[in-house]
């Protein structure tokens, strides 16, 4: 078999088998293929596609390319969500813990931030004491005890993923429905979890910018999770707008927990709310309006917020901090942005505000950065609300008073502000299930 | 500028300008752009095409990429011809002394042989004391005093092409219009000649499979040339079978002595006069019949051949073996291959016939090879041709005995017989001109 004719063959709209997806992703990952003639065969792919049998090839092959997680010593359906990726998305904080509360059993394995959006991990990592490096045997027992654990993903779990994402990156074949599906998935196969929810973000923000692409990137991750045998679900969610008022760790992690006291019921709630009820509905087989009044529940009587303190506790975090969040230390620089000229908040770019959080401090550009937990961004308003000239919109915090102005420049060629009231697009586009 | 929006401009077909093309060749070219990024822009190129701008701004920037040779120092128009490549293609040897015998200002340059098709330099070597290397200086020399020489290529001619060139080959990327008229003509007009002649090759052991795509591809060209401010006609010509009746160094030299000596009129006689024909029109203005009759004269009268032994001369060989082509050395082996079966030949594999005199010694699989001049193969009988079982087909030659049965099973398996007399194509398929 040759690479070359692999090329060629996906070249001329033909259809690959499992052995020639299996040479290519065995063969560039221990690095005998070498990039130039990946980044042929993926330009390929973007442009010509692949069929169904393909993309299940394709995330079968790079979930094997290295650890595959055995969650078989949790008792119980093991339950996982995911986001395609979103600049203020804090809701695995909200989620997880409310389907803890609810007797769902969740290993949760995340991604460190890198770029424009953020990782759980790190928003975690902001609670003083707070262990995301757990190991195997630990991270079950505790699931086992409280319901969930919430650890960072391990450096090995599909490398063969890891090497072609960092391709795609610099080659432009990042936007392929076939190759977003089998990146996330294979992922999702290799963390080991039966029960899967994607939350699948559309918009400026995101990586499927309209809606019928989204369904089908949703549809496709649905179709691959049923064939490798487990239960799983996708919502369609907008990311024209950050999700809630926070981007920033500690930030996020304030605004979570005054979710789960129940004081605050927007777009952040009820998006965590259907996140929870479709887990628990893939986990326990009960309907939607049931588990919808299970979550409800959950959160209003503070169960879900004494789970995240379990959680935090049994993982060695300060507990105290989520009880009192005025504890959290608080960034030594601040600015606010005020609205240039009165009118309605048209649109917020999502993708530059998540850069200008970077440069506060809240995120990496490269790996090896190291991050401000106490840095990022407030919105006082957001898209769809009327501004006077002169109200402040937002206020950046940073521990560097010099990167606070380059900050500024970014988050201020974000915002657009019009005559005309927006329309006002759903938060929830749909639903995906088998 | 950067490289990562190129790449995605032409994978969404939109219209590369100047600049970017310009910074796509020169960065690739001095190695500031990967070869996995460039891989990616020539499959999207492959895939998504070019337009007729596109295509002009890239044969220019790789064209000016190395040396640009000056033949301003002859006097007259000077003239090339160009073959897309074809096994057993010894036009050159009698085109350049014909149109030379007639007046025309030929300085040849010519790649050499690389994989299954044989380099006009490569030839003329087999002619003892034969200098292809030659200084721009003499070569302006030789051509103003007896109208024609024939040089290997500038090693820095179009250095941006080679690289591409040889990126294409790994990855699947060759077959495609825009980057094949663009790496051939990027070479002839860095190559300084006023009035150009290409040979488009059609069929099995040709770029172009088919007739409609050669012709797009020869209209392609003539349409950059006519661009660039030269004249210059194409000719489709049928590399279904291999032309003439030799493949190999000195085996190929003895053929194209027998044309000019008048002792063959076959399809080989027919191709270089139509090519001379219109080197001549492009040159002087005259029409297609006036230019042939001249054409057929120089050949019969033997004023071609003389120009032959006047060119051979001046660049140190002995003519005497033009005279005597006896004088050539025989290689130590030979072997025949005969018809397996009665019937008709319904197809020679042109490529299999020239891997397969690659193997007997008479070509490179790499570079660094060294050449057996007297190696290749000698057809008895040729496609459509009516052959009895055990009848002589071909004759193979080499100095190295055990490659013989290597190649005699390559050759086998290019060829087909059948009872049916196939359909005979023509030889020449049309003209594409300006």
């Amino acid at each position: 078999m040759r690479m070359y004719d692999i090329i060629a063959k996906k070249r001329d709209k033909n259809i690959l088998t499992k052995e020639e997806i299996g040479f290519f992703v065995k063969g560039y990952t221990c690095g005998e293929i070498p990039d130039y003639q990946a980044a042929a065969l993926l330009m390929a792919i973007y442009l010509n596609g692949m069929n169904d049998e393909e993309i299940l090839f394709l995330t079968d092959e790079m979930a094997r390319s290295g650890d595959v997680v055995d969650l078989s010593g949790i008792d119980g359906l093991t339950v996982d969500k995911h986001s395609t990726g979103g600049v203020g998305d804090k809701t695995t904080l909200i989620v997880i813990p409310t389907v803890a509360a609810l007797g769902c059993k969740a290993a949760k394995m995340s991604g460190r931030g890198l770029g424009h959006t953020g990782g759980t991990v790190d928003k975690l990592e902001s609670i003083p004491g707070f262990r995301a490096e757990i190991s195997q045997k630990e991270l079950i027992d505790i699931v086992n005890r409280i319901g969930a654990c919430m650890v960072g993903q391990s450096g090995n779990l599909a490398p063969a993923d890891k090497k072609l994402y960092a391709l795609r990156d610099v080659t432009a074949a990042v936007e392929s429905i076939p190759l977003i599906a089998s990146s996330i998935m294979s992922k999702k196969l290799a963390s080991g979890s039966d029960c899967i929810v994607l939350d699948v973000k559309v918009g400026s923000g995101a990586f499927m910018k309209d809606i019928s692409k989204a369904k089908k990137l949703a549809e496709c991750m649905v179709n691959i999770a049923a064939n490798a045998g487990k239960k799983a679900a996708a919502i369609l969610t907008d990311m024209d707008r950050p999700l809630g008022y926070s981007v920033g760790n500690s930030l996020e992690v304030c605004e979570a927990v005054g979710v789960l006291k129940g004081h605050e019921k927007g777009d952040l709630y009820e998006v965590s709310a259907e996140l929870s009820t479709h887990i628990l509905m893939l986990e326990s087989g009960k309907d939607h309006d049931e588990c919808r009044r299970l979550v409800d529940e959950a959160v209003s009587d503070g169960r879900a917020f004494e789970k995240l303190k379990e959680i935090v506790s049994a993982q060695g975090g300060d507990p105290s901090f989520l009880e009192d969040t005025e504890k959290f230390k608080k960034a030594n620089f601040s600015s606010q942005i005020r609205a240039e000229r009165s009118g309605y908040i048209t649109h917020i770019d999502s993708e530059k505000v998540g850069t200008s959080s970077v440069v506060l401090g809240a995120g990496r550009e490269k790996k090896s950065d190291t991050i401000d937990h106490s840095a990022g961004i407030i919105f006082r308003r957001t898209s769809g609300d009327r501004v006077e000239k002169g109200e402040v919109i937002a206020e950046l915090f940073s521990n560097d008073k010099e990167k606070i102005n380059e900050a500024r420049g970014i988050f201020l060629s974000a915002l657009e502000i019009g005559d005309e009231r927006p329309e006002q697009l759903p938060l929830i586009f749909g639903v995906v299930c088998r």
